[in-house]
């Protein structure tokens, strides 16, 4: 069996440090379960900050890069997969995440979460709200919203227990 | 010069009589301005109704298909496009297009918002509202809502000289 | 049902003006034969000369380009896709392609070459020999070697028959 | 910095037995080496045989799925990327590799390594020949051939040094 992929995703350069404080934790967390995590491998905001807490605290991070380039991962990606395709990615990363967490972002990130929707991923928002437009979702139980990293962590288990 | 493409997106086995009504109608409207119609290709919803009011005003139909083969495209489609990339090809959708023009929809059509809006394609939302959701991108003038296809069109115009 | 479209593929930059000639004449002959042409939409050797020699003779042209910006394609591309996935549309051009005439190239023209056999497609090699790679495609009748334009056009039409 | 990944491709279902064998313990070297080994994941042929190799002396294996479902990985994957892009994959096999291995196969194991050459990826056919397809490649020594599975990892230190 291949390892269990929480999907961490959210803001690059508009990330504020609050919100990458958030991520950070998140990361270690993650690593602390002996999860993967698995983000869109830039050197910025929510990316660079989850993969941080990740890797100190000696968990394995995987990059999914929109670049043609490994070398343009941040330096806290284990595992850097070029894709060369740009947002086209983010279809990659819904997919290969069991369970995708979105924190704050902007376009980039509603991306992901409705790909992630659409593809019959469960969703967690820690520490924002897609306000009305994903209701549909939120009543069928495919989407959630979280304030902490912790519980995040606990409402993941649920999740992929059931 | 290549042609000027309208992207027209939309929910496709869920969408109600109405909105297919209303994107019929902005299919043909499409088509007598002479411009090229791309849509998801598939036999349904938004994707057929519009196809099929533009191919019956003589216009040219492009239909972006998520599977491998162009014989699961609509009847009115004229160039079937394969990409094998399920909704990866989603950011085809949104790049191919000079404007997207989103009814609506559930994860798929606000996937195709999100990365049109990401890439700095002028999206018009006809017959409903994404809610607070997007609304950085209303502020900026990028994201427009419109009621009706005619109103549609003269948006469009207005953008595209601009 | 969606038009029949020919794929033409081969060299950029490093096609030689012989090479262009023979795109440009088979460009001509497919669109006498009111069939799409379909190329990687750049305005670089057997791309821009087969595009042009459609559009010369009035025939509709399609471009799926490797970047994000529908204005870099070849003047000569009627309908420009824009993929933003890079060599990741070679895998587009081969799947939407009814047939695909290879004319000769490298490295990116024998992929496309070797994706569309993979994905059943009949490719013609015109002007051109691929040497014993693929040998086992053309003992089984997937693969076709022609040497003019004229001579491709009757077996695209034996081909498409069958 | 991110992991040194050797791509390791060449026939499914169609691999033979010896084939198999040298793949098994090209991944047993790729693992020794402590490097990560990448394929295109299915539980067949070179690639559940290198995978095998590799996970049976302690390696990290990487498997760049087709379809959408991680699920559907070989049990020697350690973390399976579900790309939903069908042959649109290989590419990100190529870029996200350091080195490409290829043994024997068919027309997706060519695309492979075309798209890899045209990436400027350094490919080493291990116990196979391309013919005089790739020759330019192999002259301007981006192409190389080796025998044995001990061979390639000197030529890959090599490679990787330069």
């Amino acid at each position: 069996m291949s390892r269990f992929i929480v999907g961490v995703m959210g803001g690059g350069e508009t990330a504020t440090a609050d919100h990458c404080r958030l991520a950070y934790r998140l990361g270690q967390l993650i690593a602390l379960q002996g999860w993967v995590l698995l983000n869109g491998g830039r050197p910025a905001g929510i990316m660079e900050a989850s993969a941080r807490g990740a890797k100190e605290y000696g968990g394995l991070t995987i990059g999914i890069l929109p670049g043609c380039d490994s070398r343009s991962a941040s330096a806290y990606i284990d595992i850097a997969i070029a894709t060369g395709m740009g947002d086209g990615r983010n279809y990659i990363n819904a997919l290969s995440s069991h369970v995708v967490i979105a924190l704050p972002g902007q376009a980039g990130t509603i991306s992901e979460i409705a790909l992630a929707l659409k593809n019959n991923k469960p969703v967690i928002l820690l520490g924002w709200d897609t306000a009305a437009l994903f209701n549909a979702y939120q009543r069928s139980g495919q989407l959630h919203t979280t304030t902490t990293s912790e519980e995040t962590i606990q409402l993941i288990k649920t999740i992929s227990q059931s």
